[in-house]
């Protein structure tokens, strides 16, 4: 990679600047005991839901896919949701927390167009950008609700492209959630997995350019290869 | 539903007729204790990889993505897999077990033709169907191979159309999972969720027309609305 050419960073939201796991503790005030279960379980559907959907070609916005898959949770879990834990669970959503690292890190990284690259839609995204007080250090935050698909199909990458003005050689995508990773990689973007937590990369034949494991070493990958 | 106008029952493989997690038991041989969740994991990852493939626009045929599943499996597993238990496991996938009343059940559906519809391709698939003596009471079998690719696409379920010369309403499909059931509702089969173990339907707003708990109750609903 000659990052020479980069001009811009997109960063996934969900799982690489925002933790989606900061739900659990709300979900273990509302049913105790089952808030890593439920979060868990939450997330796998909500991601399954994402492709699903694209595939059948049924999109619904990235609230909805959230609110359906919590519902399936909840009764996967025999966990009985009411509207008002529904309502309570789901503005969680709006107040995740960031990653520790993350403020400290997009300051720094003004040599690029800076953008947040998301599944969700901007009445969701805005909102938790707005409480996480990243607006100062983000150029843009792009959402493939303006395409109505999600990633990792190809017309959902495009949208960076288009926003941006740029090139896919002239993008470098971040994102903790390996598929993301893989499906950017296949588009075109080079890629940066962020691998927080010892996970293992998917066997997609899209490896990705740079293992990091947090934002703070992808400062000085760029730079060193300028 | 009016069944009058059925033409064709097409029944999914993999967990339908066939038990995916048949493998257990060599699972369990070469990797002593870890046999379910090996089992489980190399499932769940060979779903995602036909789905993410597919929104990818990267399809590679269901033996490879099966092989690539074990791969990742493993590895997030910490088991060693080396070139002999993989060919040995690989292997087993051609001799699943099926469902203990499916032999009893098919050939009780002669007023229709008869198919398996499968994301498998017909090398990996046609074994399996010959090793289980299936071949007598079925009238085709039909992949998504010759689309490249996976449910719950739309372009895979025309497969059937295509090959049956039959119209969508004029068609059941019978899956146990219920991603591809809701796919093949939303294409426009009528659907019967095979639920033998207590599952939850997916919340993709495409509930299936009947719900069934074995084969066996297949027969009577069709020919209780003739």
């Amino acid at each position: 990679m000659n990052t020479n050419t980069i001009k811009a960073i997109a960063f996934d939201a969900y799982g690489t600047l925002f933790d989606v796991h900061s739900v659990i503790e709300v979900c273990d005030e509302l049913f105790p005991g089952q808030g890593t279960r439920l979060s868990q379980l939450w997330r796998t559907k909500q991601l399954e839901y994402s492709w699903l959907r694209a595939l059948m070609g049924r999109y619904v916005d990235f609230r909805q896919i959230t609110e359906e898959a919590l519902i399936f949770a909840c009764r996967q879990l025999d966990l009985p949701l009411d509207e008002a834990y529904r309502k309570r669970l789901m503005e969680e959503y709006l107040m995740l927390k960031l990653y520790p690292e993350v403020s400290d890190v997009l300051p720094r990284l003004t040599a690029w167009k800076r953008t947040i690259f998301s599944n969700g839609s901007l009445d969701f995204l805005l909102p938790l950008v707005k409480h996480t007080e990243l607006e100062q250090h983000l150029d843009d935050v792009i959402s493939v609700d303006d395409a109505k698909i999600y990633k990792p199909h190809p017309a959902a990458y495009t949208r960076v492209l288009e926003v941006l003005q740029v090139k896919r050689e002239e993008v470098v995508f971040v994102s903790s959630n390996a598929w993301d990773a893989a499906g950017a990689k296949s588009f075109g973007f080079h890629v940066a997995w962020l691998n927080r937590t010892g996970q293992t990369f998917d066997e997609l034949g899209q490896p990705p350019d740079f293992i990091i494991h947090n934002l703070g070493e992808l400062l000085p990958i760029l730079q060193k290869q300028q």
